[in-house]
């Protein structure tokens, strides 16, 4: 029950207060709704989790929260996201304390690395986590870009376990998956898609780990039943669908950067009843009137009716 | 038999002897054997057919040859790419008085402009040319990535006929599919991509320019077929070797740059007997022996048979 | 009297009448207040002179007008702008019958190269130039850093006579400058700044190649001499009045990009009363009058008394 | 004695054993010879002290030990680089309790943020922390380019005491200090610069933070020194001669990245006898053998005497 193998993966959105203190309530919410739609697993303290805007003590906390709300009914990935190798390492003591099943690390950022440098940070993470070790491939984020060779090399040894790829790179997704194939797929794939999920599962994708499944979880979870099913229309349409239900994102006017995706899709978890507040991090603002206005347009006309 | 609705159209290399004169034996060859296979048109000029290295003189000579060879059978395209609208606009008057169908012109470049002066670009294009305008998006080359608001926009007034995207964004692309149809299909969609034409399909092309169609035209309307076919175990079988196939892109170590991508497709071309010589323009030198070696390889394996 | 050795020599702008046609006495004022001023040397079709918005036929005919206007007071130098090298060769052929006593070329744009090509790029156009190639580092507009090392080499090698850098990298610069010095000093070195031109002389700049010496062209001759004469007070004193005259390129609020520059030149000199309207080429709009006002109170405030 | 005025204030290198725990001795080797040399302030976790690399628990035995070392003799500023507001106030309570004059933060980072949010972070952490807050600008690292505007008026503010600029961009340079001398230079303007010292003299800095003044601290003050004695030909001289030892930080070729600046540092240092390793932090390793010849090279031929 606790193994990842794919499926659909949310990276939960971490409800705050107005005043900006941790929403248990709301936050039980998000991953029961989650789990109730039927998801494979969940991650928190991803990009959409608040991650680089928590402290360490609040990422504690969320990682323990989860786990008690999650129990053994789905497999608990959280991130472990820091500058490098050292200040990562001890971010994994700290999920793997708090009952994460998994942990996910980026390459090191801040201080500029190359290739030999990613390639020893992920071992390194591989040889000293007690759980196993997916790498995020989030260029947007860290500024450096994954080599799929590096990857399926670091799947073959041990080191990772899988890889959850955000980098919006469908050519290197496709690359990455035929090289994953060759080698006997020693990696769990998944795309960090919210627009083009169904291509990512045609290239080779074995899951989703799309913020908007916060939102829409039935909807990933359909999308995915589908293509498992081989029902091509059915995928298609539901991605075309939620695919429309992402321009919630790109809707916010006073919101820019990290804060009109996720201040997106707090906003659409506030006005479905679902979480208290769409209250943003500092130096971030919940979205203004009229954002939440677009957001609640969009919502009405292609949201999810549960 | 002259309207462009979609489906394969390669861009055509321009071979070139080793003294680096046009060979046009080896350019009828290619055609040839592209309408052999049963493309729906025929695209010179682009990046791939070295228009940004062909003097005003071989243009014109590229698209006569083109048009002269094609006849009837298949429309013609033509690259008019140049730095900014009046510069365009000549290119336009060249392409049409050696016979193209159609023109496929990108949004200025060297000197930077933004949405605003793209759109009016564009409208003066289309106001212009006396034939149908695609809007060309290749941030790679230009460093400007096409709006697809604006985009959908021009096809609604009649500006452009239609786009070819080698933006590698999917979501953008993605995006301006689900605008295109919500507008009626002002716009024909045709993906630059070589490695996921499929994930393209499914997000709604009518067609693909892929470079690699010069290797393996059977291989890309193959692919088509299926996608109108709805078969979709065939889309991704052919996919996937293509996908392997476009790795002689990739592995040339001695040229870098254009040079990688286009010296494999001619080398390929050689290799397989198509076109005499593997030669690039200055200042590029056409792939080393190793190189040439590596492509052999590759070929080997996943190329075509005929 | 036409040898370049340094000093100022500003890339003269190209004005245009209201319907676009190229105003020659507006564009013989310019020269002749330039000349006035004691600058060392005219620089058409750069970047500032609409170059990549120029037709091949108005090319030539900037070049013969500046020629005729500037007869042999001045060495004039011209951008032969193009995408690739066999391109690029056509307009040096264009440049010298023109009139030009040198050429300023770019790296190969468009298709992507790196240095092994840029390096055989600059020698075929320094074998096949009749006049001497100046070097234009712009990376804003072609996306390519010319590489120090290769400088100095084409520079000994006689490929190229000097480097115009406008790459806005002053570690790049002194770096160059040290290696010319080591190396016997083979290259002459212009600066293309307009706000710290100080600091290139500094780093051993000969010269300089100011936009802005189009709107102040005394004030850049001050600069200079002052320089000569080792007086770092008044340097000083008129590179922070130059800086904050270069103000007017930053304030236009409609015009963005390539426009707001070269618009903002345009628009002083007409305030000015040296040329007859401030219209862009196509596909730009001359500055609106609230960015016309924004120019002219900076222009009141450090602009030139002359 | 403690206030921060301006003047060199080298950015100092964390030294490491071979096993990677804290050379403290070595550390107060290369803080002794810096105060030796005149330097009017020292500035540890900046990038050069590895403060992307170091945990918490290092970070603050870093500040400790230096503010053991440097007693009352000069100001201690330290870096409280994290990703988003909440976590650099943990860093900065941090620097403060182990005895920290002043902090030096960046733009928040790993979440796209843009001016609105970068203006309300160091409002933020200026009416939060105890001790002044220095602005970095690091582009490099942080991916976002500071706002003069913004600097100037958080300066006026209060927020923040000055502006630390690594963002290698001359013309922002010139531009901030010019905005700052209008303002009535609420900020004291540090250079990061190694190269062009001389130069953001000229434009206005008050001071240089240069990561090579850890290799040759004299010579940053003597260039200081001369600077503010009117002596430009020493100036130049002496920058000439520091650019031409910075190259040792160009010259590794088996670690690139940050390791080959720092990997310079250290071993430069290792070669002069301050420091017993030249090691690196995971994921880095120490110069390998060839590197250090390189370093070693240069050194010879430009570097300090003493």
């Amino acid at each position: 029950m606790r193994t990842i193998r794919g499926g659909v993966v949310p990276p939960v959105v971490t409800p705050l207060t107005e005043d900006r203190r941790f929403d248990v309530a709301s936050f039980e919410n998000v991953i029961e709704r989650m789990l109730a739609a039927g998801v494979d697993g969940i991650f928190v303290l991803g990009s959409t989790g608040e991650v680089a805007f928590a402290t360490d003590e609040l990422r504690s906390q969320v990682v323990s929260e989860a786990r008690r709300i999650v129990g053994d009914r789905a497999p608990l990935l959280a991130g472990v996201i820091d500058t490098q190798t050292d200040r990562v390492l001890d971010q994994v003591r700290r999920a793997q304390d708090a009952g994460a099943d998994a942990v996910v690390a980026t390459a090191p950022f801040y201080a500029v690395t190359h290739t030999p440098q990613v390639t020893r940070h992920f071992e390194i993470l591989g040889a000293q986590s007690e759980v196993p070790v997916f790498a995020y491939d989030i260029p947007v984020c860290v500024h450096t870009k994954l080599d799929a060779d590096m990857l399926v090399a670091l799947g073959r040894s041990g080191a990772i376990a899988g890889v959850k790829d955000s980098s919006n790179d469908d050519i290197g997704f496709r690359r990455l998956a035929l090289k994953n194939a060759d080698a006997g797929e020693p990696l769990v794939l998944f795309t960090g898609h919210e627009f083009v999920v169904d291509g990512a599962y045609l290239s080779g994708a074995h899951g989703a780990v799309s913020g908007l499944a916060n939102v829409d979880p039935e909807g990933y979870v359909r999308l995915h039943r589908a293509h498992l099913g081989g029902d091509v229309a059915t995928v298609r349409a539901e991605q075309d669908r939620l695919a429309r239900l992402m321009e919630i994102c790109l809707a916010p006017r006073e919101t820019t950067g990290w804060g009109s995706g996720v201040g997106a899709f707090k906003t659409a978890l506030m006005l479905l009843g679902v979480i208290a507040s769409n209250q943003l991090p500092q130096p971030f603002e919940g979205l203004a009137a009229a954002d939440v206005d677009a957001v609640k347009a969009i919502l009405a006309e292609v949201g999810p009716t549960s």
